[in-house]
């Protein structure tokens, strides 16, 4: 038969940059276009404990239906941890999520009519723009600058946008810039935020993944009036496999997302709910985080150690943490093309910058490499053969 | 702040049926309101040692990002399984979901444009049709028979619903009814659908739990043009808390629902997903089939002996398999206050009728019990309970 789509979903196919994904599962071609965490930091040890002990002690738990807004003790562990670090405030409430790319769809189920405005950084995480696109709602990118937002721009886009309800923004080395948001301009969002009275989704991630300089809070932490829907994960420092987020806002607009999450897949799984409960409970998370942080900072020392001798041509924004680093081309060599021959020709797959954009037709130069999750070997490998794919390119131009 | 909530949420507000499901979770209370399959029937000790072996073998794979079509292991099994019983067909896809309840959301959002209209028994299940409703859907329902579908109004909503986009069914063991959709009505069912082209969802959670009688080809076994969209699921065969549901339909329609999927949760839990492809290739699936319609046959013996003492107060529907048995209470006795009394006087906790209609205000004498989850001892007394209560209430009035 033939299927009568939505029109919500009539626009999807296949893109360019998605043909050059495809050959990323190629076994041949070095990926440095995943966002996938260094399988070295999982805590593999500890995890398997937890999970023996569940399925030995409390396996029937462990295998019937739960309750949606997620198992009882691991949110009691989450409102303890984030309550220290100030994340978690009178008004608020907690739920769990099947991953954070959860809560970006059950955020726009409860709040986006279509239509409606999505205020973000531009460039921004692609799966989260989609998540907005796939409720028809127009994106407004804010251009960011090496400390975050352009806040002129960013007041002039809540001025003339009368029907944009959130602000998502990625506060700590962004995805896909690595940009971390300075603590000057996040007062500044958050008290522009108050004055045009807007939601903001405070999506952190990589914020445990700092292996440099000085933490900076959250904008949560500022948060007086349930403003900041703050977004957390135990994807990249635990296990993404397991799909567990989480998720702080004000209990009205947590309640509603309970709901949408009770049609959506009832409640996350529950094994790995206790397997972090316990891990959390059991072990000491700080010392993993430690040893963590001393996996990527080699790591990205074995990435800035290829990129130096590229650095002229193909600068890059330096990091202290999170999993990704954004390289930029010159003028003379499109982006596009660059990236479709590294992996034809070089047998290194790169993201084009433009997967990004609110448009992914404007103009970038750019482009977004992962160095968590290829072996050292494989990352210094694949970073050599695109700078001297852009050498040969820059010489014959 | 004031959140500005979305049309399609703005109408969520508890209602009286959840006034008397929460006390459900009161332990003095015996719950016959959940729909929880026996914890008895889980194979706890294979799944136990399924879990041993991944997380020895192969932790890497469990606990890092997977594909969003789910593992292509356990798909390979599943296509093997549905093809042997001719449910899987020619350009046929099928994709892993975190339970059968996200199907429902992930065929909605891929077909229903807002005010497109679903076809559902009436009644049907709740979970499903708030799914649709959250895509403001309408629904119209289509009177049951004892041997499913009203034929006659099915064409009559046929004809009548230019903006239908598909027919949720569950042809086994329905919920919240027990009736199972005879082989006739099935073939006029699939007819109909291809004389008014129209989809077809076949939700089947409980095909397998038949405990009497004689089993019924699903109507994906007639589908010649990828038009009838098969849902599966583990919950009530191995796990619940496992959240691991497929889809089998068209590959076009499939497609979408992986984009649709990819932006909701990224995929499916992976270990979850590993265990149940290992006690399908390790362990004998049909044993311990056999095994838990044994555990069925013995808890709906209980039931039965149970309510027989009151069959003519009190008549309910016998069934050969599934969770739920649905009681009819004579004109005489209002059936919200009934369950109102049943809860708070005599603590035990049956759904009302109504929860299950296209419109909760439409007249019902009808409520749900659940034999699976309760203890035998638990089953047997709330029971009693419930007929005492009717019969007292009779006696009064």
């Amino acid at each position: 038969m033939d299927y009568q789509f939505a029109d919500r979903v009539m626009g999807l196919k296949p893109s360019a940059i998605r043909e050059i994904l495809k050959y990323a599962s190629d076994p041949n071609v070095i990926s440095l276009s995943a966002g996938n965490p260094a399988p070295e930091a999982f805590p593999v040890v500890p995890l398997r404990e937890c999970s023996t002990a569940i399925m030995k002690d409390h396996p029937i738990d462990a295998l019937q239906y739960s309750v949606t807004e997620g198992l009882p003790a691991l949110r009691e562990d989450l409102r303890e941890i984030l309550k220290r670090g100030n994340i978690y405030h009178e008004n608020d409430e907690l739920i769990i999520t099947s991953g954070a790319q959860q809560i970006m769809d059950l955020v726009s189920k409860s709040l986006l009519n279509e239509g409606d405005v999505v205020l973000c950084e531009e460039p921004s995480f692609l799966g989260a723009l989609n998540t907005f696109r796939s409720y028809n709602a127009r994106l407004r990118g804010i251009p960011l600058q090496n400390d975050g937002l352009d806040l002129i721009e960013l007041e002039k886009a809540l001025r003339e946008e009368k029907r944009a309800k959130f602000l998502y923004i990625i506060p700590n080395f962004q995805n896909p810039t690595g940009i971390t948001t300075s603590w000057e301009k996040r007062k500044e969002i958050y008290r522009l935020a108050q004055e045009y009275d807007i939601l903001i989704i405070e999506d952190n991630p990589y914020g445990e993944l700092r292996f440099a300089g000085e933490p900076i809070s959250a904008i949560k932490t500022l948060d007086t009036d349930n403003r900041v829907l703050y977004c957390g994960t135990f994807s990249k420092i635990v296990s993404p496999g397991m799909r567990v987020g989480y998720a702080v806002c004000g209990n009205e607009l947590i309640q509603k997302m309970v709901v949408c999450k009770q049609g959506q897949d009832v409640h996350t799984n529950i094994w790995s709910q206790m397997v972090i409960h316990r891990f959390l409970t059991h072990y000491d998370l700080s010392e993993h985080l430690t040893a963590l942080r001393t996996i990527y900072r080699n790591k990205y020392t074995i990435a800035e150690e290829a990129l130096a001798p590229y650095q002229e041509l193909m600068p890059y924004r330096a990091i202290e943490g999170g999993l990704f680093i954004w390289c930029t081309l010159p003028d003379s060599i499109p982006m596009l093309d660059f990236c479709a021959a590294a992996v034809k020709e070089c047998k290194v797959c790169a993201v084009p910058g433009n997967a990004f954009y609110t448009d992914d037709t404007m103009p970038c130069q750019s482009f977004r490499i992962n160095y968590s999750s290829p072996t050292d070997e494989e990352l210094a490998e694949g970073i050599h053969r695109l700078g001297e794919l852009a050498k040969g390119w820059k010489d014959r131009g």
